[in-house]
């Protein structure tokens, strides 16, 4: 590994960060390179990234580039990971980007089998809101649905002729249709800002997300001589590790994972069963201090729950000392999600209001 | 084999016919399954299809059906084979259907680089124009551009979920993502008219495009819950044999192809070096008669350039004979193919003119 994850309350959950940035290769992500780093950023939970450098001098320099994400109108519930793609398009929202969300509706009826009008009234009714309760500014970004942008199909169309059968199945495993047709769609979804103007952008993804931008950047090279793209930039955050400590929240695994929005009783159950850095017994805990950089609690404060870093280190250190024992931690873990899912439910509804007045492209 | 394929002069150009038949798994064709057959039809060059009885009850019991075809708007020139379409497709519109022409813009893009501004000049400049002048009602079609169509987009994305990529193989031969985007897109276009009326459809086309059929089949028979769409059904036309006796017209061998237009010097030429069913020597033929099943000229008479069933005969008798000789009758073919040549220009001049009164969907 050529560097180091810059996290200053080094989780140990998950150790295998370091190796996806091996095998992947990526760039490590230093706070540094981006002027007044958000939160994520600068605890390490931002961990990596691909060709940032043009980003950081778009957001120094205050040139044009954008910054995208996609909404999947499924079920009425998102996730922390989209919680923190949020906190991330917010922060180059604030920085210069021009900041585009698109429904991915095509593909949840096609996928999933919501329809198309369904779909729309899910990402207006709740997804959307959801996003602008999270930090996004509504009157800051431009929205499309995929179901009516014939520039992601046009691109997607000339994406799926630039790529051959073993190159997708290198990034996919297979090349099935279905996957074909997404993978290509995300593609022109990807590189649809440009098509008007030619300039860098960052998409703020979870890792395993990452395929996809690796895809984009050979389709865009491939493309080059036509279009003249600018290569897509990755920022890849860490997951937020699933409550019996694994590597990632799975809806498969209801017990390991909190939604948003989710009844507070069955948060807290799960909150007061999840795994901590506590010991065996509160002697030995009050004795040897417990360890923070193994407890899913700390990891939801620091990527989620506490935004003053000083009152994370306090946790840290009291935690560490033996002095915070984990009922005690728990209960305040309870306290701090509460609040944070009224504050997102009230934004929901508050930003519900404000919904005819987004601005969506059809093109 | 379960049937003979009508064809009351029986070409041995190409004997592989019968064998595609039987691997394909088609149905035969019989004329009389359709009132006042047409040319093609009534002469065993239309030879195969799918699912023909509804088409044929449909046009019986002027039910509601559609026709559709598609064009490439690469090059500005045409070929024999598409005259056929044309052909079958004006007989449906004669015989109640509703008549769809797509451009395949999307597919001219991103395959061959025909940018989407070109490809519609070329397609209303040249195509439609074309088409028209084979005798396809403009005024009783309904034309629209892929890149415009999201309906299309819809139902190929939803395709696409519906194909494994080993039944994609198995049609195909491979996965490309290229080749998945244009097979799954053809799908969409082929159910596209069912999106605004569930109806038959007939897609009259070279036997060669017989995977699209049964693909599309496959996919509309696994949408059936959510589109009850009817199965399309297909219909299909022997190969215009190349010049030199081959099964196929093909560009990549320029002296084997008459293509449309085509200056009529070289027509000419290539036509009189074309492969007869002539005998060694002027005697031999005098004597044992020609062989006009293996004639190239004889076919061209049969599928394109003899209307009437009995001039053609009367050839046919003639060759058979010994008293019309080669020579003699590639002048008589050169001039009718002259004559046609300057129809078809003076057609599509013409039909020009009258572009701007298409009936274009965006949907």
């Amino acid at each position: 590994m050529a560097g180091k994850i810059i996290d200053p309350w080094g989780s140990e959950l998950v150790e295998d960060y370091g190796k996806i940035i091996d095998d992947f290769g990526l760039d490590i992500f230093s706070p540094e390179i981006f002027p007044e780093p958000n939160r994520i950023m600068r605890r390490g939970v931002v961990f990596a990234g691909r060709d940032l450098k043009q980003i950081s001098n778009a957001v120094k320099n205050k040139k044009k580039f954008y910054a995208l994400s996609g909404i999947m109108p499924t079920s009425e519930k998102i996730h922390f990971g989209n919680k923190m793609v949020v906190e991330n398009l917010r922060y180059f929202q604030e920085h210069g980007a021009e900041t585009y969300i698109l429904v991915a509706d095509l593909e949840s009826a096609a996928a999933r089998g919501v329809e198309l009008e369904e779909a729309r009234k899910r990402a207006l009714g709740f997804h959307i809101p959801a996003y602008i309760s999270l930090g996004l500014d509504p009157k800051k970004t431009i929205f499309y649905f995929q179901s009516e942008n014939m520039g992601v199909v046009r691109l997607a169309s000339e994406a799926s002729k630039r790529i051959t059968e073993n190159e997708f199945k290198a990034v996919y495993g297979n090349a099935d249709p279905g996957r074909v047709y997404s993978a290509t769609t995300q593609v022109g979804d990807i590189l649809f800002p440009q098509l008007k103007e030619r300039m860098p952008g960052i998409i703020p993804v979870g890792i395993d997300q990452d395929p996809h931008i690796r895809l984009t950047r050979d389709v865009a090279r491939r493309l080059k001589q036509k279009y003249k793209f600018f290569l897509p930039s990755g920022l890849y955050h860490k997951y937020t590790p699933s409550l019996d400590g694994g590597l990632k929240m799975s809806k498969s695994k209801p017990e390991s994972v909190i939604e948003l929005p989710e009844d507070m009783k069955s948060v807290k159950k799960k909150i007061m069963r999840a795994k901590t850095g506590g010991r065996d017994t509160v002697e030995e805990q009050r004795e040897k201090g417990g360890e923070p950089e193994k407890c899913v609690i700390f990891e939801l404060y620091k990527q989620h729950l506490i935004d003053d870093d000083k009152e994370l280190q306090r946790i840290y250190d009291d935690c560490k000392s033996g002095k915070l024992i984990c009922g005690e931690d728990k209960q305040n873990c309870c306290k701090l999600m509460e609040k944070f899912m009224k504050n997102f439910l009230e934004g929901v509804e508050k930003s519900k209001k404000d919904i005819s007045k987004l601005k969506f492209i059809i093109k």
